[in-house]
């Protein structure tokens, strides 16, 4: 029997095979060659999925957000009813490299921040996520100061962006070894303890 | 007359067309000829002062740092007796990118980081930098505190950690265009307007 070959789920693999190539060698590195032996797949399967290089990195780059994203909803799914705290805590928190699978998406993002230089469609697609987030961060930081979960007087923007922004700063130090990432999360505790009542 | 080389001189000439050359094309596109070509001399003189391509990456580093350093040390002299928070903000505001020469400098760590991946040595010295500019960063806010210019309450590591972190989180979104630098400035004034009584 032709073995049937799931094109969805054959991206997919190569998709984590670039990451563990970025993640472990740079972005430099990633070669057709190196992705196609790390996904166990021939070049010629590579090419016939992606025409160039920054096709598959761009892939590579969404199929990351998706990961990111889907391992957000099952934590909010495990919280039942989280208050705008833990949801709030739980956003920052997946954005912070805690074990391999999220080193590994923010040393890609680092990457492709760097090769951003000379490719528009990397910038826009990294402006995309950090406004998206920052979004996100506001709002719901502003529902939770309209139903009396804020402390007095917080400037629900500036707030958000100093929570987002430093959020963010974490991520490079923590790759670097320079902090924890339980220090990290201890640190953007004391905010959320600071703005929040409760 | 023999023309007489200063080799300082030169040297730094090469760790600036470095700069600008990792700040136009990104750090892969570093290569001894470019260098060459950008700082207008021979390849020959360029691989009379760097064996390696390494070897050139960490001068035009340290370079960037002493470059960054200084411009520091000119601020606070313009200031006169500042206070503890112009000083904090002086150090703060300088990490930022606001011209085209600190968007360069911005740049050239994004690419370390990036390349860092496969070099300890690089590792070494992000860490160093960040580990010391949090150090700077917690100093004064501690002088602070000592001297009765914080707020009441005022956990200075933990808040000394936010500050640096969220700026540090600020450089990317300001290189990409997602927040200005004028607005990050005011982000950070919030948080030291928060902090300190004046």
């Amino acid at each position: 029997m032709p073995r049937v070959v799931d094109h969805e789920e054959r991206r997919r693999a190569i998709a984590e095979a670039i990451f563990r190539v970025i993640g472990r060698d740079g972005m430099d590195a990633v070669s057709l060659r190196d992705v196609a032996s790390e996904a166990d797949v021939s070049m010629g399967a590579v090419q016939h999925y992606f025409n160039t290089k920054d096709e598959m990195l761009l892939f590579a780059l969404e199929h990351m957000r998706q990961r990111v994203l889907d391992r957000f909803t099952a934590r909010i799914a495990r919280l039942r009813n989280p208050t705008s705290k833990e949801y709030l805590r739980t956003v920052l928190r997946i954005l912070l490299p805690s074990d391999q699978q999220s080193r590994e998406e923010a040393m890609v993002n680092i990457s492709f921040f760097a090769s951003s230089v000379n490719h528009e469609q990397f910038r826009e697609l990294l402006r995309e996520g950090y406004a998206n987030l920052l979004a996100v961060t506001e709002a719901q930081l502003a529902a939770a100061q309209q139903s009396g979960q804020l402390r007095p007087g917080v400037d629900v923007k500036n707030e958000a962006a100093a929570l987002f922004y430093a959020t963010q700063g974490l991520v490079g130090p923590i790759l670097l070894g320079v902090v924890s990432a339980r220090k990290a999360v201890s640190i953007l505790d004391h905010q959320l303890d600071r703005l929040f009542r409760y």
